[in-house]
């Protein structure tokens, strides 16, 4: 990761906003600009960049963590026990003795689409201006250098291992947890054989039913296969902190004719757009063409979601493959590709790939079957 | 879950506080409001507490989801395909709409611990005036009534199922990742048998080792275990939506001599402050018994953290057993139990139970040996 170049670039930003300084609390900017991912819970972490240093502040319980993985100039501690409690107790201590410096009324720049408004209101109430630096660090992010890619195509790799091992159980009687459990072990398994101290961070969901599968984003819970189910089986995997998403609608026995038609017309339209994106298009016109598709077939009232997402640091990120999202697509991007169809009564489909936006074309990094009679159990 | 009742105590709140129309965003607070808990990634949910009536603000994707499950008047939704987007697009589109009926002037509240300052910024262009009420919505959540109560033991039994399944592959050669697998492999099986269509969500780690058993919030990862590894194995389950925490410091093989006085030190400060804590005293004197114990050993610089926090919907809730704070404890209250010693170049020790303030004292609802001779694999 070439994290010298992203502060250069949003130093660069704030030089020409007049930022003095910025204040980033969205745990991902954070990692992307330090290295440093903590397991943020009741304590919040800020990481501070300065015009030449860039620091953090964290709770002494992250303090050796932070030492450990964090490329930054500086690291401020505020302590929970009482003979830490001189050098600061409260979360925004090191917040306040670092604006000190600045003469009020300086800009400070902060991320305010996660930032939370407590945190802004401290500052302000310190008299500085605030100035909303989000959009900015979204637009650094769009575009991911090698060593990113490089590890999102390994994350491909695991996702892919993931899904054909829980796929392998996805019978009559499991639950939906089981079969997500499956998948999971296998990819602890692997990672550990090839990647020995790798941090991985997994999410995976299983709805099945008719009912369950109509809801994109649920748990997996302890419902079991039966047949005649459609399971959405859904999956990302970040190996050191970086994604790839793989989702197989699957299906258990036969589907009625109208099942059948709108799972088709869900893979087609994947198809569609996934050899229609590269780089030139724009987002707007990779939705577009998924869209119209599934409009032909009788299905456009029911594809309620944009036709993918931008994906890296985040679960979900930008670009978003959005039907009014005007951005031209350039070469090093990631999205998934995800086509869905939701039918009260009648069931959910969307299978979903992840590819990377290449000179000419893209490249795909997940696999597996796509054809219904390759998913039918 | 009385939820009911929340609505009249935070509509009373209001009242006192001139408070037209809260907006809340912070998931947990949604949940403890209205019983709908999104996976919410890209697409902002809004929930909106009026003086007759609760709404939620959802994208299309939860429709189903938000119908199913939440407890309010009407639900609003937001568009991402171009058929819906005369209804609109925009994440804040119906708070905009809520608020257009209200005079400019009156007064919001707005969980502002949690809520993105950028809507914040939104509300106050409108000329409304934003009143933070997070910590109001914080206290309302100390106390736990018996549904929640119930949840939260049954939580406690899975968890100790879980610690002690994973406990048993904790052997030489064995991952991180793939010792969490087991435990949680087995709460998948036994809450399918004893509760289906239940929700689980869960955390889990096992830092091992000297070096990352010092870092109290790190990932599983691939690290192999070895003779004379320290392991903190720690798990949270949550049972439709209630949470319960067991964590044992386990090794493998001898201690250093320095290792097993810091070893007996935690979990002697542990049942001192089990032993201790009950209604009438307050957090502050909690933490105080455990801590001055774990002076006399010689340990008060080690012990970095509090001892221990809230628990219940979220991972961390107030109120925090914490040397600063006076509050008195009441029945009805749910905590973990956790002190901790972390030494850099010997080792991390801690043990942490869940406990129910009870009308005379507390309720241990996790249970796994605690000393050393039964932690030794």
């Amino acid at each position: 990761m070439k994290v010298d170049k992203r502060l250069d670039e949003l130093r660069n930003y704030m030089d020409s906003k007049k930022i003095d300084l910025s204040i980033i609390t969205n745990p991902d900017n954070q990692f992307y600009l330090s290295g440093f991912k903590a397991l943020t819970y009741s304590r919040p972490i800020t990481l501070m960049l300065e015009k030449q240093e860039i620091k953090l502040s964290v709770p002494a319980l992250e303090e050796i963590h932070a030492k450990e993985e964090s490329n930054v100039d500086e690291i401020f501690v505020y302590y929970e026990h009482p003979e830490g409690a001189h050098k600061g107790t409260h979360p925004y201590h090191h917040v306040g003795k670092t604006l000190s410096k600045y003469k009020p009324g300086s800009k400070v720049g902060v991320d305010k689409a996660h930032t939370a408004s407590q945190l802004v209101d401290y500052i302000e109430n310190l008299n500085f201006e605030v100035i909303d630096i989000s959009k900015k660090i979204a637009e650094m992010r769009y575009i991911k250098d090698k060593a990113e890619l490089q590890l999102i195509e390994k994350a491909g790799e695991l996702v892919n291992l993931g899904v054909s091992e829980s796929l392998k159980v996805c019978k009559e009687g499991i639950t939906e947890m089981e079969m997500d459990a499956k998948g999971n072990t296998a990819i602890f398994k692997e990672t550990a054989k090839r990647y020995p101290k790798a941090t991985l961070d997994f999410m995976v969901m299983s709805p099945s039913g008719v009912e369950r599968t109509v809801m994109p984003h649920v748990f997996s819970n302890t419902r079991k296969l039966k047949k005649g189910d459609i399971i959405i089986h859904s999956r990302q995997v970040a190996l050191n902190g970086y994604r790839a998403e793989l989702e197989r609608t699957v299906v258990l026995g036969e589907l009625t004719d109208n099942q059948k038609k709108a799972f088709d017309a869900a893979i087609e339209a994947q198809q569609v757009a996934i050899d229609f994106i590269k780089p030139g298009t724009t987002a707007a016109e990779v939705d577009e063409v998924a869209r119209r598709l599934l409009k032909q077939k009788g299905f456009g009232d029911y594809a309620i979601n944009r036709m993918g997402h931008g994906i890296g640091i985040s679960l979900h990120e930008e670009p978003s493959l959005r039907f009014d999202n005007d951005l031209m697509l350039q070469e090093g991007m990631v999205f998934t590709i995800e086509p869905g169809i939701y039918i009260p009564g009648v069931g959910g489909f969307r299978h979903s790939d992840t590819v990377i936006l290449t000179k000419d074309g893209r490249k795909l990094i997940t696999e597996y079957p796509r054809e219904m009679e390759q998913l039918n159990f």
